[in-house]
């Protein structure tokens, strides 16, 4: 079997529809946030590191996709004091889900946020991500992006005492999934990994709460939701 | 608030760690399977898309890096009618692990491959990766591989039912991370996340055996490592 068999074995196929996902056709941070745009529910996996223990739980997430000159994408620009007329637009996410630990006890997770893109000005897949809040602290928090060669949305940001690395990205339009891993002190204390499937607003809404949570409860919460 | 205290939020030292694992430090595959190798505990997670369920598991992973040389890689070239002068090198794999599905059952996993690894002429960060075998087929495999801009190694893989998407990084020298998506009929049927800690040999044979699945065993197993 020679190299033009091999690529008799299909690999091509695939290869091209990474191809359009990724470099052949980049997309910038509104596009991705675009695509993101309605309510999805979201599988999600949390790996305590230290404990080897898995944590899991489901959420229904909303995005509405913000243009530039949207009122709230002003107020966080002027609240970072940053000019909004550099901003490219934002977004206002919400979720509402609950999360496993143990099964011996329960609480809701339901929160929202809102967020304003600055684009660096010499690359404009990547800039910062200004927050009207940053879940864990109560001063406004700034994450830097990055949209890389897949077209992943790469987001990394630092708080007092903790910093995260996100990566979001679409396995197809309907599929969107995502990697988180939050750092304390120095050293990895979680590794995330979420599955989200879009669906009807009907079906979002009828999302059962998972019995559960929280010897430890998670305090970092993702821009996309949690 | 300025973008200059923005960047003094403390972005700038994880964007050099970031830049450090990727653009600014290409790595070439078999790089990335050198600090590969040695032996990992593997935590996983597999997310059934259909069944909304989870599946959790772990394992012990070894990994030893073959030259282009070794006896193995020249042995797979043949077998897949490729030139073995073309090669770069390749890898040893064996896991030794049990996955978890309902607690009722008990199975455990174990298996081994050994792949080469043949860099196109003209993109040398990506390539072809020559299998042994493939796991849920009789005949050689052949997976297409590229290192992305975040010194991530991305494989897609084509069986005869079924394509598989993985993407392996190093979050830190000693915690390694992949994702992987299988299709099955054109459809999204799992989708997987691992985290995987460098152990020392004697605390990796050690790793306890999680009760034991398998209503739906699952059929795909990576190439590096279940």
């Amino acid at each position: 079997m020679g190299q033009s068999s091999l690529l008799g074995l299909g690999c091509v196929g695939l290869k091209v529809e990474i191809l359009l996902f990724g470099i052949e056709n980049p997309m910038d941070v509104m596009e991705f946030f675009q695509l993101s745009t309605g309510t999805w529910r979201s599988q999600r996996t949390t790996h305590h590191l230290a404990f080897k223990r898995t944590e899991a739980g489901e959420s229904a997430i909303r995005v509405e996709a913000f243009a530039a000159d949207h009122p709230q994408v002003i107020e966080i620009c002027q609240l970072h004091e940053v000019d909004p007329a550099l901003a490219i637009g934002g977004a206002f996410v919400s979720w509402n889900g609950a999360m496993s630990w143990d099964r011996n006890d329960d609480e809701n997770h339901e929160g929202s946020t809102v967020f304003a893109l600055i684009p660096d000005a010499d690359h404009p897949r990547q800039g910062i991500l200004l927050r009207e809040r940053g879940y864990a602290e109560i001063v406004p928090i700034a994450g830097q992006y990055h949209m890389d060669d897949e077209n992943g949305l790469v987001l990394t940001t630092e708080y007092e005492t903790m910093s995260s690395i996100e990566r979001f990205w679409f396995a197809s339009p309907s599929l969107r999934m995502r990697t988180s891993t939050v750092k304390r002190f120095g050293g990895f204390s979680t590794a995330t990994f979420c599955t989200e499937m879009r669906v009807a607003d009907a079906i979002a809404s009828a999302v059962e709460s998972v019995p559960e949570t929280a010897v430890e409860p998670t305090q970092y919460f993702s821009v996309l939701g949690c």
